[in-house]
């Protein structure tokens, strides 16, 4: 068993003097113990206090964390003046509200994704940041992983050529949310990183989906976003799914990647392929096509931890008060083609304009 | 090397005295050969010509098979009073065209797939087919595979329980036809496979594409079929894919399927596993929900070929005077989904009702 | 990323007043922390110290678990009154000195495998814990797996039949070791893989392998077992390949078992397959034989981690006084092997008899 | 289905005026009808006779090659004047006989793997080709294969560095043949492809093995070959094994390969990974090496078939009169090795100089 381990992650830090910027994370549920774990392990910062409204998880943050505050009471945590930052990974539906009363408290703000439940509450969000000139940073993970990374310095060294498409299956068993569908809580990955990866705006979008269970929340969704030339993107999610699968096929006319975040080491294969279309009337009756196909190449990634990465970029943002890859510019845009998706499949498919 | 070779096939029998149905083969380009192989192992019938109207591929034909008359003249073929059934292994656009004059002309037909490019068409063949008492099997392939069959016999056995969705991913690179797009060519498979599994009918149909190369043919597709209930059906088609993928998953309540048509062995999984769904806050906070996950079973499947038990099965309704599995009424079926799934894509995932 | 993690390890509870056994941890290096926390959370014993001779690591350990008590003396908690079982996750080399001096202060004692460097220590220290009625568990991993155990309940039930041999592969990039060769780091694991599964031992083993880094110790490593009967076993261990692979196939006349430790939900595959000998003129001729191929069949396993339910059952022999699965009876026999094992390999595959 | 099938097989050309090497087949069984296949599409040569002792597989050849002469008389195939070369597609107990008869009778000779049951008779073939100045080709169709020759590219170009181990795992269930046993029938393959790949000679081998079926021939063998420096070989040979493997690892001090028979497209994969070994006291403490990892690579193969790249190699070689890739010289090898392999694993791992 000696080699199957990672090594032992470092949870609870309560840090030592050179830590400058205090943090509070609310919520200890799923992703919050990740957060404090990661954001521990960045210098230039400190974990202070911990909140859950759960009384059995503020326990455990007590027992795993004892040198820092644990509390069920968030607004007392909102409101403390020794805290600068808070990083918000509690439901969905309550990232506004939280997220609102941080910033008016001069807070920055970590939120997970998405950022809110509305187009509108983001809108709110965002300008409030300005206002009161605090880093707001939307938990969008996969865009700070190695993996999302290379591919985007592969799409910009033009390798690819044209791009075709890029077409996302992320399904797997349960986990289903109450608070948010499946588009909400896996497409919103994929929504993501492909505003990190492309220069264009999606113009349009068409979904469809089916719910199976509990209250209406759509458990398997298909969604198709449009651009201004023939690139298409497509996002296959789903709750309901036997296996887990995470792969992504990314096409362009010179070369093309198969993106399986599920691979232990090889997650990025580029591969030489591609057609040349003989228009011939020969070709024609012949079914046939030329292709071309030529080396595979799977590079070297960068295995730095996704939210360690991101914490550190959270810092450094607040440090030098810049404006975060993933901003609350980004987790507008990205709950705004959400909000579109969800309208287009409530309509089976209706195309709705971006 | 010894082991990694599939048995010699055994290509163009002449064939033997008790013979009765006399066959002719039209196209002798990537399909054709197959059939005059399969035809020729199958008992009650002799494959008696083949024609094409390239004349290298009528060379071929004549090398391989010195026992059987080879021609370019198809009409000369499709005339032959010697000649009880036709087989119809040319593109698309010639489908309808030969089909109908074969009928005319009194023979038994199987056409491969797709049956025509509209509907109408269809019809016009269904109708002509049972005025002439000729019977009509449309190649849809699939439907002959032991792993589809063995799926069937899982799902009437109420093992899956109530069906969720039908989900499959179609891909690889090269092979585009002009005469057709990636809907008419690759989508077809899983609309005769999931008529041939359901017993209901999709009501309506949303799809989405793009096209790269080429003249305006949609090289990459995605299909919403919507049925009466929550049940769903997606496929994703690409011609332009640097890996090859023949994947689907069935879900059900009880139980869920990955069916791998590329796996060597193992092709169809059934997973005994499920989702629970507790609505409670308690759940709803914690994001989580019950599931269950039991043993996984691949059960051994038929490995007779598809084409060999087609084949037998055109052979036997002939005699019997039986409407085929797969007749011109499956045929024309799938034909007006894929009319309707077009002008769903043409107008970007517009809701067409079937 | 949500769904990517897994929950949060719990990593050093300091404890509740249930706890009676309490344990100190020698050595905090790759292992010792999986130590410190899954006995944490085994009910009925408490992780009271943790040693480790590296300032580096004790001051890790104390950041970490600022409930423990820490120390770079480890005689001083060996000798500690208030210590009743001690965890020996140090070097190999060093667990014949530090379990005796152990036994001698009246510790249970829970060490690592391999045992010990030679037979003849293992053996002292299996007749030092007799004497003193100590309870002496060897770390033998992956018998407490759920896979390994349900392979052994496979066995058992007689499924199989007659068993025919055990091919184990394991192989990964780096983690070389100076302080034991790759057969006493890897191979360890199979050999009490296969004492726990089989009745019948080992009676003769040839060796052979190759250094190609560092100081002599063999990097690459090929052991065959031979038993009484025509059952045989073969390891391949090698730590300079490529890739990671753990895969072992257990054959027996009636079905035969894959068990790819890897693989992340079906671990055990159960083939229903065999072969049928046809001794005949014609069999012989054609080389060709009769084969059966049935079902394939995946159970479910129990996650529990290994390590868990190894901390369990150490506090659970104490409690009751019973010999462990993996006593140093199973630590003494493992050794055995291994140093016949080294013997042939320095003379190239000669037999040695056990 | 359209895509799923390889383009038919064009099997018998009864061949044209430009021919010249006239050839006899004998053995029409599994492999036979592959090298009609073949030599039938190869320019320069002509199948003119086949032959077999079994009615039913020459009454199958008669219908499958109408214009080949077909006969159960093999004496008369060998001495028929007007054939210049002949293949021997029969057991390996008849090996010997075959080729002599024909070499006698001034036939070049292409017989398959292995040469002959022992090396005295390898010999006496060798030295009577050479005596009668005729071509004489072992079938070790693995060298004839785009993977196998991409490695030695990759070898002789020196990226590998430093040569460490060949590890190789061949297995499947079924086709045991009681004519030799899996040493014979599958090991062959890889001393063959060693020995196409390096420069060096095996000095010593050592063998185990099993035996449970059928009547004492082993079914289930492991080898190891000894070189001169510290490069080793080992082989993992099964006929009865669950699964189907075919996968290899060539180790190297700069890069490694992992080679997968069974993969459709990158069979080859080439890793840049290595280790560094660091002999410090710490390293040794903490059990630690450094190791790189970088880029994997998948170069493109030539999907020539081996067996077609094979049947010109042996016409080209009778034209230019120039000695084969795999002549009897390294027929006679590979059968020595083999002869040596057998000898220590009736002897348990005794190990055999060569």
């Amino acid at each position: 068993m000696l080699f199957e381990r990672h090594a032992p992650d470092e949870d609870c830090h309560p840090g030592g003097g050179a830590k400058v910027i205090r943090l509070g994370v609310i919520g200890y549920g799923y992703w919050g113990p990740n957060m404090v774990r990661n954001f521990s392990e960045v210098d230039g910062c400190e974990v202070v206090a911990v909140s859950d409204f759960r009384d059995d998880r503020v326990a455990l943050a007590k027992s795993r964390c004892p040198g820092i505050r644990t509390t069920s009471d968030t607004d007392e945590l909102i409101r403390d003046d020794e805290i600068d930052a808070v990083v918000i990974a509690s439901p969905v539906s309550t990232h506004f509200s939280l997220s609102k009363q941080a910033l008016e408290n001069g807070k920055h703000v970590l939120v997970e994704k998405p950022m809110t439940k509305t187009a509108s509450e983001s809108e709110e969000l965002l300008h409030l940041a300005e206002e009161k000139e605090r880093i707001l940073l939307v938990d969008h993970t996969f865009v700070y992983t190695g993996a999302v990374r290379k591919i985007k310095e592969i799409i910009d060294s033009g390798q690819l050529g044209e791009l075709y498409y890029y077409d996302s299956m992320r399904v797997n068993l349960g986990l289903l949310q109450q608070d948010v569908d499946v588009l909400w809580d896996l497409a919103v990955h994929d929504i993501a990183i492909l505003k990190y990866l492309l220069k264009a705006e999606a113009r349009a979008v068409s979904a469809t989906g089916a719910s199976h269970v509990g209250g209406g929340m759509e458990n398997v969704a298909y969604l198709t976003l449009f651009f201004d030339d023939s690139f298409i993107a497509h996002l296959n999610v789903n709750w309901l799914a036997p296996v887990k699968v995470r792969k992504c096929l990314v096409g362009g006319d010179q070369k093309m990647i198969v993106y399986d975040d599920l691979e232990p080491s090889e997650k990025i294969k580029v591969y030489d392929k591609g057609v040349t279309f003989d228009g011939s009337e020969q070709a024609r009756y012949e079914t046939r096509v030329g292709y071309r196909s030529g080396d595979m190449w799977a590079p070297q990634l960068d295995r730095t931890e996704a939210l360690r990465r991101e914490a550190r970029h959270f810092i450094e943002c607040i440090e030098r008060n810049e404006e975060p890859m993933t901003s609350g510019r980004e987790g507008l845009s990205v709950v705004k083609t959400l909000e579109a998706a969800s309208m287009s499949m409530r309509q089976r498919g209706r195309l709705v304009e971006l």
